[in-house]
């Protein structure tokens, strides 16, 4: 490998080599989708899920629209990173003082582990969309953090560890609906509570693919070049959006630092089950898995906000695509 | 009087009986406006600002559209509050180590006094409109908190006191641009720097004259039935935003609970100075003197975005006003 990933080696990563004839930097898995429509009662489209390596198998929080068209969050586990198996009941969410707090609606959820605690931020409401930020230690008990954002925010995203000693979360500032504006900013703050800080990291491109919007996906990956950020892009034809997946090299000490970003999309919809469905057109990365040994890196997406899909790439392969199509 | 403001007197507040033919709980200052167009070299028009009483006079902080049409904030003294000298530099504000901050613009400051400091809250830009918050001591030299706040944000309002052991702030999250939404949220700190504990304060109205958005105006006023804060309301006509005062009490421990709500607005645009201007039909409130001995409020708005007036009125005869309509 020429460039190196900081983290955890991951042995049973689930992957595939790369197809002889695939000319993308990612590629996609040959039993593609993952999660098929209705994949357990009451959950009609299962996409835009976390998954993390969990006691030498797999767990994720999952995303699953129900048959009232209201998304929740759904915790699933596997043994291989491939077939999930799904607990039918929602998250609860507890207040610090133990409280149920019923939630309006939870959705696109990113998951990691940070100093023993598993967090999980998603998008949730607060009379409009903002940022939940939920926890828990085993994943039978839940804690929301009391409000840490305004509205209107989606797709936050925690970076794995802490920056110059602080948390540091990524975010989409937007409006209340289907917002067609977004950048990338990063804040800070000391106790998951109380935030501030904020940064402007990343404009919408002027390539067209990413021309309406741009927001953080999985969790950033550490690599010797600096914090690589898988993105999605938003283009807005005359009949919708479309969502592709781009990429970024953040600084490591100063992620509003963009240091290398790629011009070119990595990745767009192009199979049926990424261009047809509940929104057709919509390719959309939440979460990654990585081998730091083999460099190996499995992406979770989310196919026309219906399905659950993987893809597959390697640090040296996304990488040099970055870097040959740099800015 | 029946009611009380918990505050300083105030002998040397601006002020007017209220003229016997006014029927509405707020009544003109008779030679309104006090401010009129190109007051001072290079200011287009000076509204939306925020007077405080100062070493025995009068000390503002003015929101001035200057010639290239672009706003920032003016330092203005007065012997009297109803007429200004303007220092024709505007604030120049600092990073924590001293650097000179370079405002791409700053509008509708509220100003407040708050253990030992002077508190400016602003709107500014971060790639789009977010909350400013500058601090100085002396009027002459200012700092600024670094980016307390993520876009999309407008009309910060700080409380005169702690509330609980932490500072708290209303604002109207928005978006990028001419926002046709608006409701009123709180946040808490501990710091100024850091913000938290968001919560959902008042919606816009099912009134029409605040059908579109209400934001809080001046710095609300402590008093024995709660928080008395001033806001604005706008209605989207087929020709633009109408904006009018409204007024609502919160609780003085919660402030996000609303006790009472005036279902009409308090004054609405009337006058020529209000209904003509840079941007027409524009009555916006943005501080408040107060004498706690009289009861007396003398109220800074701005006209049709091009002027600045003063209106009066008392505790009683509000207070009076906001419960006979209350929801």
């Amino acid at each position: 490998m020429k460039h190196k990933i900081y983290g955890p080696e991951l042995k049973n990563i689930p992957f595939e080599e790369k197809p002889v004839s695939c000319t993308s930097p990612l590629w996609r898995y040959s039993k593609n989708p993952i999660i098929e429509m209705n994949p357990f009662e009451n959950a009609s489209r299962v996409f835009n899920s976390s998954i993390i390596p969990y006691k030498g198998e797999f767990l994720g929080v999952f995303r699953a629209d129900t048959t009232s068209g209201v998304p929740y969050l759904f915790i699933g586990r596997s043994k291989d990173g491939f077939k999930f198996e799904f607990e039918t009941k929602p998250i609860e969410f507890h207040s610090k003082d133990g409280k149920i707090i019923k939630l309006e609606y939870a959705y696109d959820p990113r998951l990691l582990e940070l100093e023993g605690e598993y967090y999980i931020i998603f998008c949730t409401s607060n009379h409009g969309p903002t940022l939940g930020i939920g926890k828990t230690k085993d994943f039978k008990y839940f804690e929301l953090i009391d409000n840490p954002f305004l509205p209107y925010n989606r797709n936050g995203v925690l970076f794995p560890r802490k920056i110059n000693g602080e948390y540091a979360l990524l975010s989409r500032p937007s409006d209340a609906g289907h917002t067609l504006f977004g950048d990338i900013y990063l804040s800070y703050s000391k106790d998951m509570e109380y935030w501030g800080k904020h940064r402007f990291v990343m404009e919408r491109g002027y390539e067209w693919w990413c021309g309406t919007k741009v927001g953080a996906g999985p969790v950033p990956i550490e690599t010797d070049l600096g914090w690589l950020m898988f993105f999605h892009g938003a283009n807005l034809t005359c009949s919708g959006l479309v969502y592709s997946i781009g990429a970024a090299i953040l600084d490591r000490d100063d992620p509003s630092k963009v240091l290398y970003r790629c011009s070119n999309f990595l990745l767009a919809p192009e199979k049926e089950y990424e261009q047809t469905g509940y929104v057709p057109n919509v390719l959309f990365p939440v979460s990654c898995l990585c081998d730091s040994k083999t460099g190996r890196i499995a992406i979770y997406a989310g196919g026309a906000d219906t399905v659950t899909e993987i893809l597959f790439t390697d640090i040296d392969t996304v990488i040099d695509y970055i870097l040959k199509y740099a800015r």
